[in-house]
């Protein structure tokens, strides 16, 4: 299963209708609003270019093009507005994204609704020793499983029970939620460009985040492949699947190759791999000279 | 002519199409698209209100609510686009406004197109000895005014020749534009949200402003007016008409009026004004206090 | 007192040593790092003056002006650093202040310590009636104080409790906390320049403020006032004390005024404010000028 | 020669003292402040970590650490602070960085000094037919050269002429600057966090900037190596020194590796390469894993 794959319904999210996909147990994101699509990106681009690249002329060449080389800007031209319901400790996670905008319910104007997300075991899962920020896959077994989930819920009732009660005596609002939990539901209106979607996308769906938020992740990234399944295609192929390798990885990986007949296997393949997606004979000499240039660290002239 | 009026074609902006308005000789705004409208500003404020507020229900009230008290978010959630013309010297002034998405012609791809502002006796006014920032409405008469246009169109023409024989020699287009003059026109996409476009406008429509980026600035207020019109309205009575005193010229003001028969007189104009609006008793109330509030410096118990 | 005093030390804030303010009952704010000081912003006022201003000698004169003239961008150029400590629901409001740079205590890394905001009988304020945001400076009295204060108390012990009972079972501490209450304390490193400071503070001290994010601001404002005196009341004066009428409010004003014998005095008494700040004779000149186009509204040529 | 070297003198940037550094041919980068270094960057990730990962005990590792995995609000606690000459040619490029504080030499407050960039044969490079954005290496020669050198000098003198003929005649700076050429020097006061300073400088020292912006990033670069060497290394093995293999790439790469006896070879020598810098062996662990992640496509369980 790939990392972006919407997840079964009783793992996460779940579709439900055209434009709501179901998160945990309780949360949602629904698509509000959308501006553009990937002739938006095409349209910004060309506007850069002018005249000098009439000769650009397949918008999912130039899309991937832009991707690839970090030409970021046109990306900006698409915007998302999402209505998100999830628990505080995954919009805490969330908030941080700061080039959104943002519209959240406030627990200093309403009084919080009684709604909060109830771990099942599948959620228990145990602390990673290697990694000090991750959880693993395994979870907690029984019979420790059932009391931790009765426990929790017994705290939340109470909790919510005493905020009720503080509202009854008078208590601002403001003060009462204080002693809330983190699982207590919240929900906001979302609103944002593709490229910085983009980037949240790439932080929150990868293997190291919080499987809680990545679940909104995944449903959000359905909603962009719908709505732009250019860019979106791009983003697969560049970013979210691509892989970095650093000045010495490299400088390893072309010390074995060059010595090698590594390099024509490489490039044959590389080849029959552009023919096969239609590329024109021009398009598929910059993609092997691009290749190889990764590959012996040298600039070429071309 | 209120300051965020239409200027004469001859004078500056001109209505040519349902999208698009002339700027200057050559320029144009064009409105591209636009996600939401004042009922995206009322669908997002709810959220944070919840529950709590059912009781506000009238947009108008709202938005002008949320103007009043610098609720910012709101607004942020409506998004233009458009697509502008204008010589480099004002896109230089409009580019410092970092909060928007841009997408210009650039001058490495594209060969730049021999268009120019070309001014006309009323664009050539005089220093301002007072404001060091700013030209006066006064002009400079003949036979200077005939002698500098000619020159400018000389040195225009002059420069764009020059131009033109650098690229023939096969110079790079981002060399050979070097010495192109900042009166040349350029373009891009330009993508903001409504509260920031908000700010751009309060400080492009001020009276100190380069009359050639107001014009712009007039040109962009006529779509928000039509798109947002509720917003709009609230922006214009508070921010772009409002008049903020000082703390020492609100104690001198304050001074004033408590020692006489005035704060009576100026409550009973401000309760009239609010009746004909067709307020709420409730909300002439809060109005009225707030008045007060302002003109005492007490924060009354209400 | 004034809004933007420190707090006396029951109430909130107290002075510690010289770079750090305690706040609440176990929270702090603690100045780090600040780079540049009243001078910065002179200095980079300069440079968008060049040559032309070499008249504006006083830095006190020259801060005042782009204060009251909005022009923003010169207090960017001061940055300061600040290591905070404060509940987290005091957290979730800051954070939506966007233009700052933060690195937060993670919940997902670190064992949360078992360090909660307890109320004391002065914090539970009621819910005010009028303001459905607001809490009101009354209080809930006793009996219901002393149940209401040992509830909290024991369900943050109890959660805590629960908390760390599940760490011992191996459960990973991003879900282990998911129960924590918003009382619980986190910590961060917040960085932010002057500009987007004060804009902060304009509205953390406003008496909208919650009470207990409201004593951060104050301590804040403490460090800006020694580090940047000029600054700072330069924003007093303009911003945080300064007053805007709305242009239906104004309206009336000036037609109280025009009416009347007052205007006269007005301009009396502002010159003789201006005098006793021993301003020049050109700058009280454009000083009164400037209140007379607020008080009637009409551009006077000068 | 490496991308981000100083170059020599004659080629562009000059170091003069200490703190500037010329560039071009009248222009400078001189650092005015820093704040913080890279015991910033470790103080703030460490507040993330709390007590969890007090075993990260060294600066250097885990600075490599938070910039392979793109852990990058740490790096936003660095500032820095730069006055800066230059081309408004170079400037339009420059200023595209929106997450900078910026005060620029105003045209309409000051007089425009007569400085221009005057190219010398050597920049007079020719269009690349391939890539249609950039110049190539070579330039245009003789007698082309003089001439157009020739006609830059004379277009510039001539337009300076006029600039101040039309500011003795009365004209507004605003209008009088409209003809002044793209070449004319401007300068600025730039501010900007290490983060956003590291991304501006990835884009700008890449082959494809235009040479006479790069030599701007170079002499910016030399103050980060300064001023945060172990950042900057980091940077340079992770970002600047780094490759990017997209996703059908590394599918081909990947058959191929799995299919030999090279993946032990390559894992051999990565392992020497570590132990080279006297990693610990839980670290070079770590690193191995991640580099046969990397190059199986598996996600291994460790």
């Amino acid at each position: 299963m790939s990392e972006y794959e919407i997840v079964d319904a009783k793992e996460g999210a779940e579709l439900t209708d055209e434009n709501t996909i179901r998160c945990l147990d309780k949360g949602f994101v629904r698509l509000v609003d959308v501006m553009g699509d990937d002739s938006s990106v095409v349209q910004a681009a060309r506007v850069s270019y002018g005249k000098g690249t009439k000769s650009v002329r397949e918008d999912k060449r130039l899309i991937n093009y832009l991707m690839k080389h970090r030409h970021t800007s046109p990306f900006e031209m698409v915007e998302f507005k999402f209505h998100c319901k999830m628990p505080i400790f995954v919009a805490r996670q969330w908030i941080r994204h700061r080039t959104a905008s943002v519209n959240e319910l406030s627990g200093r104007y309403s009084v919080m609704k009684d709604e909060v997300w109830e771990p099942s075991p599948s959620d228990l899962r145990k602390q990673s020793q290697l990694n000090k920020q991750c959880s693993t896959q395994e979870t907690v077994g029984e019979p420790h499983a059932s009391k931790i989930i009765q426990e929790f819920k017994e705290d939340q009732r109470r909790l919510f029970e005493h905020y009720n009660s503080y509202l009854e005596s008078g208590i601002a609002r403001e003060i009462a939620r204080a002693n809330l939990p983190l699982s207590t539901y919240t929900e906001w209106y979302w609103k944002i460009d593709l490229h910085n979607l983009f980037h949240f996308l790439e932080l929150r769906l990868a293997p190291e985040a919080q499987r809680e938020i990545r679940v909104y992740a995944e449903a959000i990234s359905e909603f962009v492949k719908r709505k732009c399944p250019l860019s979106w295609e791009a983003f697969e192929e560049h970013s979210l699947n691509g892989v970095r390798f650093s000045r010495s990885e490299i400088a390893i990986l072309r010390s074995v190759i060059k010595e090698n007949w590594l390099m024509d296997k490489i490039e044959e393949m590389r080849l029959n791999q552009l023919k096969k997606e239609g590329l024109s004979d021009s398009s598929i000499r910059v993609e092997l000279t691009e290749l190889r240039e990764k590959l012996t660290g040298e600039r070429l002239n071309y």
